[in-house]
Order: structure tokens, then C-alpha cells, then sequence
């Protein structure tokens, strides 16, 4: 019997899939052969548009496994994607669109960046929360403008990891019908057989999260029996649908069902053998049958028509809702609306001190008013992180009673490596969401994994990271951060800000949200602050400026960030009244910003001829780029009364001054140039 | 009817953690009171001796919501641990024994750091692997000389957390019966209800982990109730226990059930109504009646008896034993074998050019063979990370036909975070394991938050951190560190050995196994590296030496670390040959260690009036105290063979060289200070 064209199709999408990988002797032949079926199954009833590959409205396909990206790419390939066969046979190579594992930014047709595993799968969940919000909040009757669903292939590797958990669990507590993951039950791993270490009952685990659990024992061959699959769980409400794909890896070759197969190229007689059995000559590489191209042409050429469809709904919906038309079009434009900053609250030295993430919280109720983009949440800390805006709903089902689909508050749970990599995926949503998610600064660590990827990725999500110091007080060196704003500061495309006041707090928030291309966190303080003397938007904006002038040359500069800021001001004050010493305060809030001024500007802050001492209460690591001598915390913190502890680790106008005098004895007659000049232009 | 003994006992830890959390007005009242019954009918029957905390046989317990930590200390203090009423009145306050969150250097009696969520049940998962393993390891017929429970307290918040998630899955697995935990189901985290966030089933994921699960309904008031959850869960063979404990938050507090008495001081009067519904006077305060403390006096002397009892037995094993009563006792004694590592790999420049993860591979293949209580795994991983030694049994449950109990190779599955927190778990159990875990160095980030711990709670694991930047290849920039090293290095009290060849491995190994007192993260080579001519085990175990001398005064001296250590020593060879500059190589491949060093020391390798030039192909974030110029990587890397991203950023001995000429000459005629200066004798 000859095959059909769905058979004939499934052999094509596993020979570009392990030709790829043979041509670069490199990558992951296993689970593209044993889910492509499903794949297969997955995309021929997805609606999307190769040519407009981020149409607001497309079903989306996250591939969690993302090793299994050879498949991906095949069928980007095949559905006339911008990816020609010849970026296929450079599959792995530098610089080509084909990378080892999927990238957002190199390859039309990649919804997230995947590959460190249990984020696709938690992105997925990110992007079934916008879809859901966005429906739920321009959606009329006759007029579904928003109705996408969300298919996402996930392995056992994902399964096990911790934030797969945590976002499964939320995702079925929130109901997401919307979300269809289909589980590669191929019982290996990279150690071998899952019996060695992951022996649990994943289905009972997702009933449990309150998931409906489907299975297609033959998910191998029976592309049927996976379509029947998707149509049943397409008719679940109230549940995301886990579907059970029990498959072999490595389906078909020689080395079927082992541990060899998953991450090494295929034997060259066992491509021949592979590529013989599903009819095509043993010897035909990157093959594609020329009915196959039909029929995938065939098919792009029906999505375009889904597309164009929708294209005459929208414009009937903007004719009938111009109001919600016109912010639907402004966000689909990526732009902000007009004035949106214009009323950022702002300070003056006599405005009282307090708390900069009680400042934040201020900022987030101005901002919840004229921006319906942003939408937030917290990982069960929302009374700490001060991140609810008075104004907003809970984005909850309506059948809890406890908010609706529409809601712009997010209570995401103690669950911050899901809240980060959840964050990720309603920035992948599109429609200009402005998305933030709120904990302690110290336990932005546990989502370290989600961070990195939103910096890689470009993805603007922002962190409202409070208690970001020992200022946190009681809770003790288990909450207080060292060495946390070095691993974001070093994280290449991130913004860390770490504002000293309200003005500072605003500046933040005006960079944070119009930093739509790289993550932002926002340090923020538990205990309260002063308004500063000579702060402001326009300068924090810079990342970097000076908050204390001194009239002429300064003895000595003092460079500091966040709640040292005023500390350190205040040493400037004893240091000028006691010892005759003119002390400049240099705040940075922001060291990514301030790294891409103009060079005259920064060494105006940091000039030749004076020695520059850095004051944060954190790991003093990275500071030495900025200063020649540095004052900080290279320990863990302690349990106290935060002012206990500032003052018994010196943290006070007496001790940052006493150490300021060291300084200048130290450089007294030496020559000290600013540690801002470089032997080279620039550092790749 | 008057009160039992055991509801006087009840009352009285509840009324002392309130009392502290009034005195301090700062922490949880609210979990203490709901739990008290179930911590007073779990510790009356644990065995433990206050007066040797560390008895190795001693049951565990483990407050994984740490938070609730005023119990435990009143708990600590009723069995006369090391701690007064007096330190009680001092919660949480500076320099006091009882900290905000239990940290087990302060307080004899905790056994693990716990506060952030999610750690401590899985710390408890490592104590119950290390005591399985002691146990297949030493028990004899007869002379069962560990037979210790593990018990743990958890409430939803560490339910929620995917580290939790990770290990409680593993522990399924493993069928650890020796571990019980507790369930604080009170249905209320800081953001309020439960119902807001976390709505799973519980006992149905638990029982799909392959737990046993029983439930305890009225956990307020049901001593014997709780009692015999816990009889029948030590019946339970081949599965851990989770027992939901059905408690109301602020049991009989005004506020009981509500968010408000989770982390908030009782109001004075509610303090009164609560003392009085115990029977105490309503102005009493830290009070402990006269029967209970009797009861408790009591209990320690019974407790005391178990342990004589039990160290006869264990003069009589090591009298029937002496081989394996040698070894545990030099285990007790926490004393390495003698001449353990007299025959560690050595190299000479002839010896062919290796991975360092494959040097890692024979160290560890040597060290256990000389090391019985060195036990290590992989998060799947293993063939990858080669930490697999070869004549190891896996730690398996001997059902599965896997291994057996005293294997010494863990299968950890996926799960980074869960592997972090485990590995804690197995050092504190005592008997001095030296444990490790391998990963892909980018993927220690994910496990950042039980690094931190075993930092802050001075653990000595080892994390074997393999494809450590993007010699990895065409895995891409999704597996390519960047910032992970900057994370590490600025962790307080965390050696991160990043070795050069096989020498520099030997000495990381040596420096980690004899760090019980610190994390080590040794981050390792895919790709194969020469073998240094003048590397030495010596030098590297000072953090950093001259691995590549010249005569006289240098012109410039490069510091590096690891695969860019070779190149630069070529970059040197090459300077000198084609423009006539003496380049100085120094390898650093510890900061944690090289700091230690004597000043006179570091000045002398990084002397005065030389330019310095790091180079590593990872962010240069902090390499400028070292350093005067950095050539790094402050960008993500990308995908593609190893040798081709090594020439695309530059990092060959021609870049390196051209960049060493580069800063020559922008140093000529200007005068250079060592980087090492400091205004300050010491930075606290």
C-alpha cells in the first residue's frame, strides 16, 4: 500500500529532521523521530501565517524539548517559513538560522527560546495567561478577535524539572483551556531508561494539578489516533489538556529505544535503512517528495485565507468598537499611548522618606491607569512587594469568584522560577504587554534559569524585587541579597536598577517599561528612604549622575547606588563639616544604562585625578569598573533590626566617611586615573 | 477538666513562640500555633541527645517552613538544647542564637538552614538518602547502627516551590521510608487564601510521587491523632509518608485563619485572651509550668539513655567489626583516610591535551577508591559530565533491580535545584560525605538558591559544572554560561575552580574535598586542553600562580583561568617571537583561594608597575579587581562548533596577542598600580 500523504509527510519532516543533524555530525535525531507524527498531527490544524509569522492571532507552537529542534525547523521549513533548505544544511553552524537549540530572535517562526528545560512548557502557560487576557478583555460578541490555542510539545527532561511544576500546577488552578501539552513519553533520558530516576505517575500528577489527561498509546504511527486526541481536547473547558504520547525514541532506526539515540547523529547504514523504509532512495538527502511540498503549500495557502479572514473581522471590530479597536491597533503597533508619562510622580527633598518599594507601589497605580498593556503579579508576597495596584482585578476564572479572565493582577504563588519563565511567555504573546512579577531580590535567584533566557531572548519583562538588602532587617541572611546584583549585572542585556529615591524609582519605571527588548529589575527597599536633594528623572535616566556636586575639584568621589545613596550623602555633609573634604556622590542606578553613555559623559562623573571609593551594601564584586576602592558586604547578612545592622556593619555617615578618609590619605600624592578608560574601543 | 501533661506542653510552646515574636515584635506567630501539637507529638518520640547534638543515629527534624522557627526554638529550649529563656527573649534580634529563619551554625539543634521555601524538604530527602546509605553501608545483622528518621515539617508554600516538587518526586522514587513529613494544611500563604493560588490536590501528586499519604483532620487539637499518623507511617515500608495535617493558622488567636497572624505580632490583648484559654495567667509571658518543664527533664533523660544504649552497641560493632568500626569512627571523627591523596592524577607538558571534565573523571575514579564516604551523581547528565565512577553501584531501591542502598551513584533525574538542595542534605546528615553533583555549568544558576545555602550554612558539596562557557559548542548560548562564574565568585564563602589541565583538576579536587566548610563548584572543559608545562598542584592550590614565567620584568601580565589559560600562554610565546614583549601567564583558577593568600604573595604576581590584562571567555564582571583591562565576553554566546566561536570572538592566541599589545602600549609612560592596593586593611 503506498503511504498517504499524512505518512509521506511524517517521513519527511524525520529525513530533514536527522539529515540536519547528520550534516552537522551534531544535535538530537531521537525525539524528532519519534514525535513527528505528532507534530505532524499538531500543525496541519494550527492556523498561522508564514509570511506574517507574528499575526496576533495565530495558534502557537512551543517546543519545550527544545533539542528536538531539528523537527522544528523542518517544519518551519516545509510551511515556507523564511528558512530555505540551505539554512537547514547548516544546522548548527555560527551564525546560521538554524541554531542548536530554537531562538526566538534567529528563526521566524520560534515563539520562545527553548532548550534549558521546563521553560517552554512554563512559557506556554505564559502565553495561554495573555491569550486569555487579552480575549477575555477586547473579545465582544460575534467578534472573537482573540481565540488562539496553545500546543506545546514538552520531554520527560521537562517533566522533572521543578518550574514545569510549578506553572502546571498554576495553569490547571487558572483553568487554561486554552493550553494543549503533549507529553514525549519515550521513557529516555540522557542517563538511559526514566526506571533510574523519574518513576512517578505523570498522569495522576496533572490530574491532580486539575488537568484533563488524555493518551495515544501509539503515537508512533498513528497520526489518527493523535488528531482524535487534539480534537477531544480542543472540547475541554475549564482544564488544560495534557496529552500522553507514549513513543520511541529514535522510532525506526537501528538504535530505537536507547539512550544513544537521543543526543548523537545516526550511523550512516542506519539513515540508509531509515530513508528505505519510508520509500524514498537510501541515498537522498534533505529529500522532500514533491506531492509533500504540494501538500504543505497547499496548506500555507489555506492559512493565509484563516488570516485574511480574521483581518475582516478586526476591521469590522474596529468599525464597531472604535475605542477598543484603537488600543487594540496601538498595542499590535508596539506603540505606548500618547502623555503616558506624563504625570510620573515626582519628589523634592522636603517630600518625606519612604520606603522605595512603597514609592514603586505608587508608580504601579499611575501606570495600572494609563497603560491596559501592563499587567503583574507577585509569588505570594503581593503585601511585601507592595505590586497590586489599587485599582486592578485578579486575573482568575470566573468561577472562583475571586477575579476574572480580564484581571490584570496575577497571584502567581510561591513560585518564582514559574512566575519568571510565565513572565517570558506573556512578553511572547506580542500585543505590547508590559508584564512584571514581584519577590524579594534574593529569590530572584531561583528563577536565575528564566532570567537568563529573557536577556537572551530580548523579552521586556520587569522584577519588582524587593527587601534588596540587609535593610530587610529580621528576616535574616536566608532573605538578605550578596551576590545577587552581580549575577545581574553580569547577565549581558539586562537592566539592574537600584533607585535611591522617588525620582530615581520613576526613572526606573519609565526605562524598565520602555525597555521592551531586555529584562529589568528593580531593586527596591523594604525600610524608607529620603527625597534627595538634587535627584532626578532626567538623570537616573542616564543610569548614572551626580546627586551631590561639590563646587570645584572633589578630594575624594563617592559612587553608590539605592538606599546607600542618602548614607552616603550624608558622609559627604560630616566629611566637609569635620575634615574639610569635598566629597561628590556619583548614584548609579542603573549600570547597563550607564555603560552605554557617551564616554565624555561618564568620565565627567568619573574624571581623572580622584579617588573613587564604591558604597553598596552588597558583594563588592563588579563595583571595582567604577571605583579604586570599595566598601561593601563580602559575607552573608545577619538577623536584626535593620538599622542594628547598618550600623553594626558600618553602614552609617560615620563609616563610609571614616573609610572616605582612608581613601584620600591612600591616594594622597599618587596618580590616579579613572578606572573608566579602556586600552579598546570596545569589548565585543 | 484540667489540662494533660501534653496539652501543658502544647501550651507552652505555643505561648513561648508567641511571646518571642512579641518581644522581637517582628516574625511568625501564626504557624507555631496551628502546628504545636503535631511538633510536640512528633518530638516526644524522636530520639536525640541535647548534649551531643550531633550524635550520628539521632533522629532528624527539619522545619522546611522555616519561618515558623519561634517553635522550634521554643522546642530547642523545653529539651535543654544550648539555649536559654534568654535567647528566646533575644529573637531575632542581632548577634542572638535565634535568628529570623533557623540557621544551623547559630542554634545547636537545627540541623538545616531552612527559610527559603522549598529547601528544607528537600535538605530532608538528602539527610533520608544519606542515612539509607550509612545504613546498607554499615548495618550489620544485629547491630542496626543507623536506623534514624527523618522528620519534616513543610507548609504550602514549600508545596508550591519547584525544588520541593523535584525532590519529593525523586524520594518517591528512592522509596525513602525513613523519611515522614508533615503537611501544614492551613490553607492560608501571605497573599491570603489558598484558593487564590493553589488549588492542586495534594495528597493526589504525593501519591503519584509514590508517597503514602494519611491524613490527620483536627491537627489543633488531636495529640493522639497525630501520634498515630506517625506510628502508622513508620510501619510504611518503601515509601516515604506525607501526613496532611488539617491545622487552622493562629490557632485561638482573635485572627486565627486569617492572613493578618501569619507574619505579624498578636495584639497585647489577644496575647491575654490566649494565655488565659490555656490556663495560663493572661500576663504571664515566656512561662513555662513548673510539670512541663518536669515532663521534659523527663523525656532528655530518656533520651540520654537511648543514646548509651545505642553507643554500646557500637563498642560492641567496632569490637566485632574492627574494619568497619574503624571507618565510621574516623567518619565520626571527621578525619580524611591516611595518605588519601597520595596518588592523584599528575601531568607533565608531554601528557596529551584532555578535557578537564575527563581529567575530572579520573580523579573521581581514584578518589573513590580511597574515599568511601565520597558519593556523588548527575541531574542527568552523567555521560556528559562523566561522574560516573566506574566501579560504582547506582544508589537505587534494590526492588528496582537498579543497584542497592550502599551504592554511591545518584540518579537525580532533571533536576538541578533538586539536586543543590539534596546534596545540603547529605552534608548535614553528618559522617562526613563528601558529596558532589554534576551539571552543565550554565545550570547550576538554576540551583542557585540551595548554593547559597550551603554557602551561608558552611556545606561542603561539590558541584561538577562541565561545558563551562562556549567551548560547548553547537549546543548555543542557551547551554553557554556567561554570568554564572560572576554569580559564584560573588557568593561569600564559595570556591569556584575553574582548572587549566589535569594538575590544576588534581588541586581543585584536593582544595574541594578538604572544603567541608564551603561549596566548590569546579567548572570544567568540554573540549580538550594541553597540559601546562609549568602547571603544578602546588601552585594551583594557592588560587593562583605563574604558569608561565619570564626573566627580568614583564611588559604585560596576562591572568586567566581554565581553556583560556593555554591560549594565553601561546598569546605569550607569540608576543615574545614576533614584537619582542615578555608576557607573564598567571592562572588564577580559584578568586575564593587566591584571596586567602598572604598579600606579599598576590603583590608578587600581580606586582606594580606592570599592566595587567585578564582574559576569560565569560563576563569580565569583577575581573577589574585583578586586572587592568579584561578581554571576556559580556554578550551571549552563540551556536557552532567550539573552534569556530573560539575564532569568531577573537579568543586565539593572535587576539589575545593583539589585545596584549594593545594595552602595552596604551600603558607606556603611565604609571601603574597593582590592583591589589587597597586604602583598607580589610573589608568586613
Amino acid at each position: 500500500m503506498a503511504p498517504s500523504i499524512d505518512e509521506l509527510s511524517v517521513s519527511t519532516i524525520r529525513g530533514l529532521s536527522v539529515d540536519q543533524v547528520n550534516a552537522a555530525q551534531s544535535g538530537h535525531p531521537g525525539a524528532p523521530l519519534g514525535l513527528a507524527p505528532a507534530a505532524h498531527a499538531v500543525w496541519r490544524r494550527m492556523k498561522f501565517n508564514p509570511q506574517d509569522p507574528k499575526w496576533i492571532n495565530r495558534d502557537r507552537f512551543v517546543l519545550s524539548n527544545g533539542h528536538a529542534c531539528a523537527m522544528l525547523y523542518s517544519l518551519l521549513y516545509l510551511y515556507n517559513y523564511d528558512l530555505s533548505i540551505d539554512d537547514l544544511k547548516q544546522f548548527r553552524q555560527l551564525n546560521s538560522k538554524t541554531p542548536g537549540h530554537p531562538e526566538r530572535l534567529d528563526t521566524p517562526g520560534v515563539e520562545v527560546t527553548t532548550g534549558p528545560l521546563g521553560q517552554g512548557i512554563s512559557n506556554a502557560v505564559g502565553i495561554a495567561i495573555a491569550q486569555k487576557q487579552f480575549a477575555a478583555t477586547y473579545n465582544k460578541p460575534d467578534f472573537p478577535i482573540s481565540d488562539a490555542k496553545i500546543f506545546c510539545f514538552l520531554g520527560d527532561g521537562c517533566l522533572m524539572e521543578g518550574v514545569s511544576s510549578e506553572t502546571s500546577s498554576l495553569a490547571g488552578h487558572l483553568q487554561l483551556d486554552n493550553l494543549i501539552a503533549f507529553w514525549d513519553d519515550n521513557r529516555i533520558s540522557i542517563d538511559g531508561d526514566t526506571a533510574c530516576a523519574f518513576t512517578e505517575n505523570v498522569p495522576e500528577r496533572y490530574k491532580a494539578y486539575g488537568w484533563h489527561v488524555l493518551e495515544v498509546p501509539d503515537a508512533n504511527t498513528n497520526i489518527d489516533a493523535i488528531s482524535a486526541a487534539v480534537d477531544e481536547a480542543l472540547e475541554i473547558t475549564g482544564k488544560p489538556v495534557l496529552i500522553r504520547l507514549v513513543t520511541t525514541i529514535g522510532f525506526g532506526s537501528k538504535v530505537a529505544g536507547t539512550g544513544g539515540v537521543h543526543g548523537a547523529p545516526l550511523k550512516a547504514d542506519d539513515l540508509k535503512q531509515l530513508k528505505k523504509s519510508w520509500g524514498f532512495d537510501e541515498e537522498s538527502n534533505f529529500f522532500v517528495p514533491s506531492e509533500v511540498a504540494s501538500y504543505f503549500a497547499e496548506k500555507v495557502e489555506e492559512n493565509k485565507k484563516v488570516q485574511a479572514e480574521w483581518e475582516k473581522l478586526f476591521a469590522a471590530y474596529k468599525e464597531k468598537y472604535p475605542k477598543e479597536g484603537a488600543e487594540v491597533q496601538r498595542r499590535l503597533d508596539g506603540k505606548f499611548p500618547d502623555g503616558w508619562k506624563d504625570n510620573l510622580p515626582t519628589f523634592t527633598s522636603k517630600d518625606k522618606a519612604v520606603a522605595t518599594r512603597k514609592l514603586s507601589e505608587g508608580v504601579l497605580d499611575y501606570l495600572y491607569g494609563v497603560l491596559p498593556e501592563l499587567i503583574g503579579g507577585s509569588a505570594d508576597l503581593t503585601g511585601s512587594n507592595l505590586t497590586r495596584p489599587e485599582a486592578s482585578t485578579d486575573f482568575q476564572p470566573p468561577s472562583t469568584g475571586l477575579g476574572d479572565y480580564f484581571g490584570r493582577y496575577l497571584r502567581y504563588g510561591v513560585r518564582e522560577h514559574g512566575m519568571g519563565a510565565i513572565m517570558n511567555g506573556i512578553d511572547a504573546f506580542g500585543a505590547h504587554y508590559r508584564n512584571y512579577g514581584g519577590t524579594f531580590l534574593n529569590f530572584v535567584s531561583y528563577a536565575a534559569g528564566a532570567v537568563r533566557l529573557s536577556a537572551l531572548s530580548h523579552q521586556g519583562v520587569i522584577w519588582v524585587a524587593t527587601h534588596d538588602s540587609i535593610g530587610l532587617g529580621e528576616d535574616g541572611p536566608t532573605h538578605q541579597p550578596i551576590e545577587t546584583l552581580a549575577l545581574l549585572r553580569a547577565m549581558p542585556n539586562t537592566s539592574v536598577w537600584r533607585p535611591a529615591d522617588g525620582n530615581e524609582v520613576s526613572a526606573a519605571y519609565v526605562a524598565a517599561i520602555e525597555g521592551v527588548d531586555h529584562p529589568s529589575i528593580l531593586a527596591l527597599t523594604r525600610q524608607g528612604l529620603p527625597q534627595l536633594e538634587h535627584s532626578s528623572i532626567e538623570g537616573a535616566l542616564k543610569g548614572g549622575y551626580t546627586v551631590w556636586p561639590v563646587e570645584g575639584k572633589a578630594d575624594i568621589i563617592i559612587v553608590s547606588s539605592g538606599s546607600e545613596v542618602s548614607i552616603s550623602v550624608d558622609a559627604a555633609k560630616l566629611l566637609a563639616e569635620k575634615k574639610g573634604l569635598k566629597t561628590a556622590v556619583v548614584s548609579i542606578p542603573d549600570f547597563f544604562t550607564f555603560d552605554k553613555q557617551p564616554i565624555e559623559y561618564r568620565l565627567s562623573l568619573l574624571p581623572d585625578g580622584i579617588p573613587i571609593l564604591s558604597v553598596e551594601v552588597l558583594s563588592t564584586f563588579g563595583w571595582s569598573k567604577y571605583s579604586h576602592e570599595q566598601f561593601g558586604l563580602n559575607r552573608f547578612g545577619a538577623s536584626g533590626k535593620a538599622g542594628d545592622l547598618y550600623k553594626f556593619f558600618d553602614f552609617t555617615p560615620e563609616g563610609i566617611a571614616e573609610r572616605a578618609e582612608k581613601v584620600v590619605a591612600f591616594y594622597k600624592g599618587k596618580t590616579v586615573g579613572s578606572p573608566l578608560h579602556s586600552a579598546f574601543e570596545e569589548t565585543k
